[in-house]
């Protein structure tokens, strides 16, 4: 990652120890193409890059960490990353295409080992094989996590819990989207964030840290990169969640 | 329409004076295919039978109705239509593809002398010749209707106001979708059965007609043509209003 990144994010008061950068080899890269209406992404190419083979140097202090998010990494990877964490309270993974196709079952193990998982509704019809959404909630909650968030681009997304709960929430709305790419991660950060913060995951909290998600999502989507992330502050974040309780209440 | 069908409608107090069974050709065919995920529809077909052509006859009585649907038939039948009617509180209508393509000129024009649109959000993409929803509802706004509501199938509806007011909608969630067509019409009879009830159509009405439209629609969809909704009573619809309000509080 280039130096004047992690600058950028360092000021923003993000702990950015657990960064390693790799002196060769390519960077990691991913080419996607969206449909007219930015709402269907397809896969073009994902070249691994130094990303592949990558053994996670964990720093010493994270060992304690209470909430954990596994990005859409080789799920291997992953299940051996949370090895390193003693007891965290809430793990979260998410997945894309490229290992449900490669490593279907490692993607189902990792799931196993985690609490929650946040999947986009695409990936979770591939990886569920089967089209209805729910139906795929419950398939990945058999293997083993208590919750799942199907997430839908501009429609928003849903949380189904292993107890039969159920919340949809509409998308925060955009008159103009610059680039859907990264609101996904954007929209795990935001979720996890408010339950750190919160430090409590019972139904009422996940369910507002649902909307805290797309709230961060549809921040991200309104320019490349985290250009847009870098540029809030908090009470932009919580001005927009207003925003959105006002919007959505009837 | 088979008798049997007019017969069943009429059991549940609804006013069929105004059906007019042509003894003499075709009946209106419709062809499509949906998606995997029953979101996309693909029109493989439109055959209008006797539809083409067909003069309306409005029975006297219906000449002081306040609330009226022109439903996606010809344009140019619709706004003749509209000229048997005194002075409606509210016009709403609903188009599409084949309209789009064919008649474009004639759907903006009847959405000029419409109050509001329901349309569903690949129509309007295509009719607004715009990928972006809020932007396609602007369009709908210049051409001269009050509001537009975007229905994006089992992902909700979106109203737009010509005040700038917006209210996004989760759609009430399914296990199981049997079949979407009809979910629009059965929409558009919700939206605007509450507004007649209520008799007004202020914002925070129309945000509530349009649950009942999702609820309408989530009826429809449970089992082929009117079946499901032939077999539901007030209750049902006022229960799955209240399960839908729950369903989407934080």
């Amino acid at each position: 990652m280039p130096a004047v990144h992690i600058g950028a994010i360092k000021s923003k008061g993000i702990d950015t120890k657990g960064i390693v950068t790799v002196q060769e080899g390519k960077t990691f890269h991913y080419d996607s193409t969206f449909d007219y209406d930015l709402s269907n992404r397809t896969t073009n190419k994902t070249e691994l890059g130094v990303v592949a083979g990558f053994e996670p140097v964990i720093p010493a202090e994270y060992a304690k960490s209470e909430y954990l998010y596994l990005a859409n990494n080789d799920p291997k990877q992953n299940i051996k990353i949370l090895r390193h964490f003693q007891k965290p309270k809430l793990v979260v993974c998410d997945t894309i295409e490229f290992w449900i196709n490669g490593s279907r079952d490692d993607v189902i193990k990792m799931i196993g080992m985690a609490d929650g998982v946040v999947i986009n509704d695409n990936e979770a019809r591939l990886l569920c094989k089967e089209s209805n959404l729910a139906k795929c909630a419950k398939k990945v909650i058999s293997w083993g996590a208590k919750f799942a968030i199907i997430k839908k681009g501009e429609h928003g997304a849903v949380l189904f819990t292993n107890d039969d709960q159920l919340f949809p929430a509409a998308a925060y709305f955009l008159d103009e989207i610059v680039d859907p790419t990264g609101a996904g991660d954007s929209f795990a950060g935001g979720f996890l964030g408010h339950i750190a913060r919160k430090n409590k995951f019972d139904f009422a909290t996940m369910k507002e840290a649902v909307i805290y998600g797309n709230v961060m999502g549809s921040f991200a989507v309104e320019d490349f990169g985290i250009k847009r992330l870098l540029s809030i502050t908090k009470d932009d974040v919580e001005a927009r969640f207003r925003k959105y309780c006002n919007l959505v209440q009837f």
